[in-house]
């Protein structure tokens, strides 16, 4: 072993894993870790519960502090310590004590960069009036915890609707505050595709958050002692409490001056072992790049998981070692009050923005046997490529199960498995936790019907489309007229319960365009190869059903 | 399309699969299914359940009808209809009418055997008292759920502590009757290693229920009006019901008689198509073989998911197509009173009899996030090949979360991925639903270690034996004296806690074989980290650790 000093900046996710697995790969190395806060090692993913008493005590959100650092790995942490600049040729930082205010330098032999992500903040009259905030770092927690000691908060908008914005919309509204969001964007939670996204909208209003879209802040200000914050479309909101939450951009300031080379998303370029274009710097966490699994590009994954990972792999190599951190599949999940929201690969979106004609389906089976009490429903869609197969992203939205089929999805994608494949899975079954056709197997079978030509799915958007465009086709709901009573029908649609169309298929057109839809698309599949098999040409299945259609809803009224 | 005429015997999971995607297949064929008892298509799984009314209603148990099928599949089904014979020649079955007694003749085309499995019933004094059963089937359930409508029935026995054996046992504690459990083997739940298996034995007779291993039942009599078991020790054993849950084998008559090709598995030899030695005949369920993805060899795979699959593709090639079932990872769950308990693929034992040189390691994390509320344990255990890395097999048991790890580690036995290539996988991330490193992650982390040369493990069967020989080795409990107050301390361990570990390196012996333990593994890899790299030779590391150590608790109070 020999004497390398190691330095490594920053002192939360990537920070800290890479202090300690370097130490366990190197008993003789000078390890020196500097952070800028206060702490070390803390949740930042815990952050918005902590705002609302779920996590009850602030101690809980420090994993691990210096004096465990120093102790169990022998690590030199030093808290409030700011690194300015980098000499790259003469291996030394400009580190400044933010309690003193001292300048030292600090020599190393390896240097990693962990030095996360920040707030985006954009300018705006009001931003920095004293109830403005964001919710990056655990002293922004600590600030805005303090704030709301004020019985006199209860009404906050959050500026925002990405995963932290709808963490702390949540949290906010649970301690019993009113609560705006407003999101730039057409819709909240940017990652999904838009008709899932407007599911969970659909979930957040009815409990009592209100979610502006395609609006954004003009100023904040105080009026009559009270804060108010002013959209763009000329809307008040009042807003005792407004938070930032407009996005965040790797820190890559430092690694930016020092001539380190920045990659196309923004991130420290570095290749598979965490190495940046200098190879004695190492680069990890939010401020890094990694490679996306399903397109093979390079992207920005800034979570704690993928965090663990990089400055694991950094902290031994930055020891000599070669621990490869083969990339992402993107995978996200969050809780948005009663539901868990959770995507995995590519979403339809991202496939177009790839190239990719991709088949998409919605599947919305049950997260377990529906005899076994409990049972709740989930929204899966899964993306495929169409040619090819290959299973390129899921997104999962329900009550339960929904992190595991994901991360059975996130499984699947890492190893390119093909989405009628998924049909193959020999996935755990009793009542308690699936079906005897998992959700994710029930997907899979929906892929493999279309790859052998047994089903042809049209989804909502293309549905909704064709009726815009007045295209001549025949629209069949094959419901009983018992659900059409609770629901209504698509207007145009002509009604013919699946058990009657063999006796009434004479009503329809065997050489026009037909449409069959159900309530989940089972049925309507059953339906449509009836009908196939008795000489229709062109029929489709709308994928995922009335369950999938998310367009506004007066649209099916009766 | 033509005519074929379809006849499909058994008409509960397999044949109902494949009776309607043969009909989504062939709209004009003529399907037939025959079903010996009086309902098709119940749920099987959820028959210990209705014992308890966990599922309060028998009709809960009914996936479809006679009449349903009928209605959407157009499917002839005759329910009380045993099929005697097959004539292959001929293409003819002989069936008979259970409710007249008449004979008939079908001629078929394709010919689905989908005769599912029987209880295996040993012979035995008093077995066919009235108070004696098996739960096999949905008539057995009736026949066990009117019995326990007379009052007075407070104890069982539950001949079998298998997956059916536990939930029966489960079932009748909730419905408030003492139960025992008497198990020939040595273990419970013959499926999990013997040591994770004594983790769920614990869980159980800390339930109350009575667990008997090494034992099985002499006889059964009636005495002073009571129900009476007596095992092969003499132990007497109050039971007013006997549930006899030894074991099912496939039901393979009808294709034995016919002269069908039958595997080493004693259950009906197929292809991957579900096609059997006769090409007109497929079977598809739990008669049949399936292929053990990890082995190569044949298998039986009796879980309603299996048969649901091959079901599904029996039906379709059936009419002409050619769906392959590839195989199975051999994956169980099972609920254990408060316990979820899985596995896929290899055990240890399994891997042991399949001559594989096998790593074992064990890790116990939390299944969310521990700062966040309601963290639980997890506990699993890996199985990989020592050479190659290829991720066996995987057993995991804890209260939440097991039914999603098992299901990733399906997914990545399916994948034939490398054990540690774990760590990569990017599984979903937040408080309430995992850790920054997921469980998975850790056990990923844990077998790169191994490659990497960082961490040498040893089993606690292996570090007992150790003991038991009175090897020459030092035992070091790296844990604080804190713990050992509440646990004990393994006799014959010296006490360094990690912390210390760099001041105290001399009163260890760099040339002597030295293994670390901690609580739960990680300290003691570290531990081990930092005597490996001040020269110390011959270092391991008891896997799991404590939360590990099944073996007679007394060993290490102190």
């Amino acid at each position: 072993m020999n004497k390398i000093r190691l330095v490594i900046v920053g002192g939360v996710a990537a920070g800290a894993s890479s202090a300690a697995k370097a130490r366990r790969c190197n008993e003789d190395a000078e390890i020196i870790m500097l952070e800028m806060g206060s702490d070390i090692s803390y949740a930042t993913c815990g952050l918005p519960y902590y705002l609302s008493g779920i996590i009850p005590e602030r101690s809980h959100l420090l994993v691990a502090t210096a004096k465990f650092f120093k102790q169990r790995f022998n690590v030199d942490v030093r808290t409030r310590h700011q690194v300015l600049r980098i000499d790259r040729s003469a291996q030394k930082v400009v580190v400044k004590n933010l309690v003193t205010g001292d300048l030292a330098e600090e020599s190393y032999d390896r240097l990693i960069l962990a030095t996360g992500s920040t707030a985006v903040v954009r300018p705006l009259a009001g931003a920095n009036l004293p109830f403005v905030f964001t919710l990056r770092t655990l002293e922004d927690a600590d600030r805005i915890y303090e704030y709301l000691k004020n019985k006199n908060q209860d009404t906050a908008v959050v500026a925002g609707g990405g995963l932290v914005g709808m963490e702390a919309a949540e949290n906010l509204a649970h301690k019993g505050m009113r609560v705006s969001v407003v999101e730039f964007m057409p819709q909240i939670l940017s990652f999904l595709d838009r008709e899932m996204a407007e599911v969970v909208r659909w979930h957040v209003q009815s409990k009592g958050v209100k979610i502006y879209l395609s609006e954004k802040l003009r100023l904040i200000e105080k009026k009559d002692g009270r804060g108010l914050v002013r959209t763009d479309t000329g809307r008040d909101l009042p807003a005792d409490l407004v938070i930032m939450s407009v996005g965040i951009r790797p820190g890559t300031k430092l690694a930016k001056d020092a001539g380190l080379q920045i990659g196309v998303t923004g991130g420290i370029a570095t290749d598979e072992f965490m190495q940046t274009s200098d190879p004695n710097i190492f680069a990890a966490g939010d401020c890094a790049e990694g490679i996306n699994l399903v397109t093979g590009k390079p992207g920005l994954f800034p979570m704690g998981s993928a965090a663990n990972k990089q400055g694991r792999a950094a902290g031994a190599n930055a020891m000599g070692r070669r621990i490869a951190v083969k990339g992402f599949t993107g995978t996200v999940i969050v809780k948005v009050f009663d539901l868990a929201v959770a995507k995995t690969g590519l979403s339809e979106k991202e496939a177009v923005s790839e190239g990719i004609s991709s088949l998409v389906t919605y599947v919305h089976p049950a997260d377990h046997a529906d005899y076994y009490p409990g049972a709740k429903g989930l929204r899966i869609k899964t993306i495929s490529d169409r040619s090819s197969g290959r299973l390129l992203g899921a997104q999962v939205i329900g009550q339960k199960g929904v992190d595991k089929r994901i991360d059975v999805m996130a499984t699947a994608v890492y190893n390119r498995m093909n989405a009628d494949d998924l049909l193959q899975l020999d996935l755990a079954y009793a009542p308690p936790y699936s079906s005897a056709r998992d959700p994710v197997v029930v997907a899979g079978a929906v892929s493999q019907n279309f790859r052998t030509g047994d089903w042809n799915p049209i989804t909502p958007a293309e549905l909704r489309d064709k009726m815009e465009r007045g295209d001549d086709f025949v629209l069949v709901d094959v419901r009983t007229a018992k659900e059409l009573k609770k629901t209504g029908i698509i207007p145009g649609a002509v009604h013919i319960p699946v058990d009657e169309l063999r006796d009434r298929i004479g009503e329809l057109h065997p050489g026009k365009e037909t449409i069959l839809y159900c309530a989940v698309g089972l049925r309507s599949y059953v339906g449509s190869r009836i009908l196939a098999m008795k000489g229709f040409e062109n029929i489709k299945v709308l994928t995922g059903s009335i369950a999938s259609w998310t367009y506004p809803i007066e649209l099916y009224r009766s």
